[in-house]
């Protein structure tokens, strides 16, 4: 069903103070940088191997992830994995009992169309599936 | 530098309750267990794409893992980034003023050479520079 992790978003209180570990210590590929306004971040995107980190910051304080790093400070905020047809791993999810968040795709950055699956049904990890936009 | 993520480890409460959850609902390949004594954990190995999940179970309420639930409750524990040439990587991160947990590696799971970077240099992420061992 999956084909690789697609992403690992870390939440970060500024991409300016984060990117440069990415980018300069550990010498990740930067790709550019998008603000999802719907989830109020600005996103910036490092490539390791056939993934990427996306570093997330809020722009707003009442953005998730605003939330997120006021309960737990910078982090892992999700695991996004990649997959050939959303519809159908939703439906295999649900069939199985998993709780998703997003019942219907969602658009993401990118373009991509992603849904999360309820943290209560993944072990505490919040998880994206994510289908790619291009 | 970095050639792929290796692995993410997320610690959980137990491996019984959590693999289910990435064998049969997400599909990964189960690639078997192990002990790592000197962490005290019992570690799970799933395979998505070109990376592993591990899941990490303490053995004692000692453990490091252990101790991260206690805290955290289950939730990812740290990224594994595989590199090339362990000594050079360590070398070049502590020459940017990096702070290394390991500044000499160390033995892990499968036997590859590990070294931890702090938390302090990486925003908040628990970072492993990892060199497979096969």
């Amino acid at each position: 069903m999956l084909t690789k992790i697609n992403h690992i978003g870390i939440a970060v209180n500024s991409l300016d103070e984060a990117i440069p570990f990415y980018r300069d210590n550990l010498g990740m590929a930067f790709r550019g940088m998008e603000e999802v306004v719907e989830q109020q971040v600005k996103v910036a995107f490092l490539e390791v191997g056939e993934s990427k980190i996306e570093l997330l910051e809020p722009t707003s304080a009442e953005s998730p992830v605003a939330k997120f790093l006021e309960k737990n400070g910078p982090g892992v905020h999700h695991i996004a994995y990649q997959v050939e047809d959303l519809e159908a791993a939703i439906a295999k999810l649900e069939s199985e009992g998993a709780r998703m968040i997003d019942k219907v795709p969602r658009l993401g950055a990118h373009g991509a169309r992603i849904a999360f699956i309820h943290p209560k049904s993944s072990n505490g990890v919040l998880t994206e599936l994510c289908q790619a936009g291009h």
